[in-house]
């Protein structure tokens, strides 16, 4: 019995939330189908839920479900929350440089069902995926990368996500690396996936460093982008191994596989509404 | 901030059942640290839900507040539940034969309080392990299972188990099959490792059936003893990889490892009332 | 330094024969660049070997080299053997049915010059994959199986793969059951995915099998078809973690990754001659 | 059927060496059970090798057949290398702080014959392992190292290992670091264990900092000790899935599992000559 709606909330922690909360939804007549909450150290003190909730006939209607909610539950404990149905997706961007892996990855989950966004469309500062994107009936804006043109190209991209109206974007292997105000534009709301096991590695060319190493396994890392360098909070990792006879053509071509499911994976989460961001770190309920 | 007690509790589903028992804990001045809920498909409609909280200066008292909990919450919606605090560790029996790995792997982290368990003492069919098991500071009985005595045996064990008064009994490599009456006095309490990947290679000699057939990955898994042999609830299965190079001694060699792990994490799990069963599966919480 | 030959070679164990073939490829001018070699147990005595190696200007000719193979080394030993160049590429036909996610991956990767193979078609007992399959410049060919044409429509399967002359059958999720007299033509040539962790759950509708009996892992397997469904030797497995969240629909929909990464190696293995089969066993070398 | 000695050679790669050697084992009645061989990429042009071999009767003897190989093959080709028999078991040390998680997974595995070692006794800065370390029969000697007394320290200590005529050092989490000239002594033959996944989080505290960094994953490294602290060899690594649940106190207990396995798993190789070590990476063969 999956729920058609559910709540991620982040609080401060006192005791009455839980009750607060599920005492609500009886009220309103959801029934919980899924619920998942955690408490961080006392010296912290934040608290995290998410609640999925069976809600029959749209009775409430929508909107007026989130008022009564801000009302009675919201405010009184001061939450940061949001209230989503299952048949609302989250509006989606993919932002794509040249290597197409990642992207068809999405594209190919998505046309599943196994992805539940709007995907708005494509933007790449390169011409290369037109085709395919446009196969799968979706926009694909080219925006060059000019020598000394990035502010005008970020701004370009910043129009194009505003008239897409975004609530997320996707970095599927996008290799230049966005301005501090660009991704201020979206915290929390910018996935990347980066090809090495972060910390290790950050930077250029991770594989690389990866055989001057001499590391045993080799990772991704999908993370919410901020100001500063892959360093944002860490979403989903995984790694496999690797061996002496792995040159870096061959962890390049391995790392793809785990690239495209450590991306898919996180970009599912957050469009579920499984990922609450605490400081740095995440908190990923139900996975 | 970890909770001092926790509640487990399987029921049918319906509507209120999480307001009802966060409004019990909110009531008697528990705060919940974690709560964990899954509800099954509609035709099902099993609930199952674990709850750690805190509740401080233990008042009310434990007794009095497992009575208010049956009266108000568990009879009115006809829950199976049990109440517990961290301070009370479950009474523990090891079973085990010869193999002594799966032995000391509990034996060394109870040592290291990673299992909080009341160990009552170790049972085996063989003398060997009796000067390891005391230098632990805990009492070993052998039990030898002579040709025919099998009855007998079990009759000795059990009323051991009895006079230890044990909640959990761990066949630890316990290799003698145990008849369906002896299972029958501890259901879903006595938790059995099996040394593959079950349901491949159930029986004997489960190493030389994977070398046979050629696997590449070996496995064990920790369930339930239940009347059918290997074939109990599933608490958790794990495997590594092995190749051509691996003939049985050395697979025996390398599956000491997973069962030992794994059977550690399924009795960790246990101690800490984190595994309902639903028929022949399991709920395990936030793990 | 990667070779531009390799030798698979399976024989008799005798003392001499890593010098007589290191000997040989001295001779004529061959550096090895990789070598694994095995050797089973002493009672029954098998050697296999596979050697990479570089050899300058084509020069002496291939088939030339082959036949002067065959005479100073192959026959003496009794070796079952093959010589090839890395530019010759085996002519590889996919098999499929209705779902398009192990095609897919094979297509990808294929495109990205992750499979050294030459791909000669595709044939399906349904027209679904047409438009893909033709977009990657392959031909499609759709070979309905109807109630009772079972031999039929496999005399139409086999006539179209010696038409492409094929080295290598994969069936990338191909559902129909293949007749013992269809597998006797490709001998260790045709590579089916099943989506378990062989032996447990053979046959049909594996994922509900695996929902059913509660496992806490489900994997995939590559193997050769033999005449005996999915008893024929493992080229690969692996796993993924599943919980009791996971309803049938969502292990079907995690497993297709695990099917998808499983088949790949086990194809790229075999196009790089890395496996020798040994009685109903694999060797697999250097991966 | 297993060899009863085995070769590790390292040269610069030129035709003819595989030849040389499998040559000379035939001439002199050895059998190779096992070979495994890598040449890196053409401008480093290293070749290695590992054969496991089976020679009879002991004729010719031991140190005639090392006499022969170097003046025949080994000087020739002007290789790094050792012949070994398998009764020739290394003598081996371990070094420990106050963790004694390392040191009895060794120990364990030793007295099971899974350690092909022959182990000279233990070293600790605590006189805590003292009882458990005798009871396997084994000398302790406790040196402890007190405020700027490292020097004297690390002189006891060496004189010690030259006492036991050690071959190879574990420190299974030693926790104090060693001076470049105490490792001066034993190049590529010291064996750390760092509990993390290098090059993440080396120094300090490792479980700290990644629970700081909110990874997913955390892991150990096993190593060959160098001059530079944790930037050594990395011979193998591995790593586990941990979450938001997971305090410091629970990285650490968790962790421990992985040290342990990864650790034993590396001195193994050692100890069977599988290891060469090529600038600052590891050729890890027939693992």
């Amino acid at each position: 019995m999956e729920g058609n709606a559910r709540l991620l909330i982040t609080c401060t922690d006192r005791p009455g939330i839980v009750a607060a909360v599920s005492g609500f939804l009886t009220q309103y007549g959801g029934n919980i189908t899924e619920l998942d909450q955690h408490t961080t150290d006392p010296d912290r003190g934040s608290f995290f839920m998410r609640v999925a909730f069976r809600i029959r006939d749209a009775e409430p209607p929508a909107h007026w479900l989130k008022t009564e909610f801000r009302q009675e539950v919201a405010e009184p404990f001061g939450m940061d929350w949001q209230l989503s149905f299952t048949t609302e997706h989250k509006r989606t961007a993919i932002l794509v440089s040249r290597p197409n892996h990642a992207l068809l990855e999405l594209l190919w989950r998505w046309s599943r069902r196994e992805l539940p966004a709007a995907l708005t469309g494509v933007i790449s500062n390169h011409p290369d995926h037109r085709e395919p994107v446009e196969g799968f009936g979706l926009p694909y804006r080219h925006i060059p990368m000019e020598q000394g043109g990035q502010q005008a190209a970020e701004a370009a991209m910043l129009e194009q996500l505003r008239d897409w109206r975004v609530d997320l974007v996707v970095l599927a292997r996008y290799m230049r690396i966005l301005s501090p105000s660009f991704i201020a534009h979206y915290p929390s709301r910018i996935i990347n996936i980066h090809h090495s096991f972060l910390p290790a590695f950050a930077g250029a060319d991770p594989y690389r460093q990866a055989f001057e190493r001499g590391v045993k396994l080799i990772g991704a890392t999908a993370h919410y982008a901020t100001s500063e360098l892959d360093a944002g909070p860490v979403i989903d990792q995984d790694v496999i191994r690797v061996s002496h006879r792995d040159d870096v053509a061959h962890l390049r071509e391995r790392g793809r596989e785990v690239e495209r499911s450590v991306l898919a994976r996180a970009v599912r989460w957050h469009l579920e509404d499984r990922i609450a961001v605490w400081g740095n770190r995440t908190v990923v309920f139900g996975t």
